[in-house]
């Protein structure tokens, strides 16, 4: 499991910093790649790293904000043009669809794929026996969502020796007692799988947040997150401007961190007003309230390791 | 006048070619930049030129495919965001006020500028006392069109030698002579501009193709143009798939310049299939049969000198 920053910049292109896209590379996991955001040109940043459209399973939309959106129809179009067969889901709010559906239509894009369309409300937006994606309004002045992605928990690891020591040599039945089943031995003795069990390997938490100002729901989703990803357009000093444009500063994306108990804090949607040479200062701020703190890059790629207890 | 290539392949945007837009500079002419056509990323590859996105004044989409006009709503976006104040006006084949209405509602985008939307037919488009925008149907599958651009005469050169010999001083009353008026002298005779202007100075020809196979319409617009921008999606040898995908090649391209009697013909809308290696070959068949041929790439600028008479 990756984070692959594909847009790291706020509002409009820049040359340091394209605008919003976010890919959740889980290849390991389920072969597959979930992108959060699409704005102009994302499918242009994705030429430039070793993504697949093809492999494209999902899209969650936070908001729909041009710098979010408007990469969207030619990645769509693009993946079927690519030989993308699969089916691709989206998620966003009321309107997304209008918006997917007006830019194919004029074009007369045809597509070789199932696209599905599902305009998403507050709460669980998708769950699988792997995953589960729950979402929760921000504040940015238009329905502006956050997503919190939970790996869901594995079992623990088989104790091998003992169950040797008891005379039951590894084989088929050790699949069925890991899933923690009981199994009936030759001689008629039953023996359950959990009591050879160690204990449940805890699934990664991802907090991916839209824009927004500091707030509650923010808070929620973030809580106890594996890895935080929060909005930290303007620098320390800016909370005025944050409050009027609905977005946040980096030590409020850092006191949401350490008030949700993360790991790690990921700021992300720089404005363009900072060159390079102030990226340093920016992380330093958030960094004297919450340490554990990085600042997303175009093509920074961060590994989530999974747990190991 | 210069042309200044923004995106010049087909289909999908790929490292070396962006999906097409092509900039027609008239800053000499009119303080003004006209876009033809706006394929995804455009003001992203604005980013890296000196055109400065409020001296759009007008952008001209031939037609609807996605590698054409997905960059729209980002630019008329970001051309407001920079400051832009002028009015903008877009004209296109129907259905180009859906997609930009549509993706400018569902973003909430609000512009400080008048936009215009035009959904244009075959004929004159636009004219005033600088020029004039014809367009016709080419042969796309889709409603694609084609422009010519006319630059209007211009009056000849004053002959001040003769107008000095006949005891005619510089001075305001040149200028209306200039403009071929008559002007009454103080001495009574009336002199006529005309018989000391010589031949008017012809205007320039632009024609800018869109997507299209060789068509009579194409040979009409491009009739005795100063310069010819088609598109040559495929090489020399390749007509069956031409047909098949609406498309040119080289040679077919080269065809038209030739028949049309053009001055000089820019190949365009280059297929990502030919690597940077191929590129010579491609220029070289077209200059087999019209040998004034340029290849166009990205970024690429071609200035279209004034006559001299
Ligand atoms: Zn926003
Ligand atoms: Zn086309």
């Amino acid at each position: 499991m990756e984070l692959l920053f594909l847009g790291t910049g706020a509002g409009m292109p820049a040359k340091q910093r394209n605008v919003s896209s976010l890919a959740l590379m889980l290849l390991q996991e389920r072969n597959a790649v979930w992108l959060f955001d699409c704005g102009e040109a994302t499918q242009h940043q994705i030429l430039h790293t070793s993504l697949k459209p093809g492999k494209i399973e999902k899209i969650f939309i936070s908001h729909l904000h041009g710098d979010h959106i408007y990469g969207l129809p030619g990645l769509i179009g693009s993946r079927s043009f690519q030989g993308g067969t699969t089916e691709l889901t989206i998620y966003g709010p009321k309107g997304i669809r209008d918006f997917i559906e007006v830019s194919l239509s004029v074009s007369q894009t045809r597509l070789r794929y199932p696209l599905t369309i599902i305009e998403i409300e507050e709460g669980c937006i998708f769950e699988d026996d792997q995953f589960l994606v729950e979402t929760a309004l921000l504040d940015h002045g238009i329905p502006s969502f956050g997503f919190r992605i939970t790996e869901r928990d594995r079992p623990g690891t088989l104790d091998s020796g003992r169950l040797k020591a008891k005379g039951i040599p590894p084989g088929p039945i050790y699949k069925k007692l890991k899933m923690g089943e009981s199994v009936q031995l030759d001689h008629g003795e039953t023996v359950s799988g959990l009591d050879f069990l160690g204990p449940d390997i805890k699934g990664r938490i991802i907090t991916i947040l839209g824009d927004t100002r500091p707030c509650a729901n923010a808070l929620q989703l973030a809580e106890k997150a594996d890895v935080l990803v929060h909005e930290a357009t303007f620098a320390a000093g800016n909370e005025e401007m944050a409050v009027e444009y609905f977005h946040s500063t980096t030590t409020q994306a850092a006191n949401i961190a350490k008030e949700a108990g993360v790991q790690e804090l990921i700021l992300n949607h720089i404005s363009s007003r900072y060159l390079k040479a102030d990226w340093d200062q920016l992380v330093h701020e958030a960094r004297n309230i919450f340490p554990n703190t990085q600042l997303s890059n175009d093509f920074s790629q961060m590994t989530i390791a999974p747990h190991k207890s």
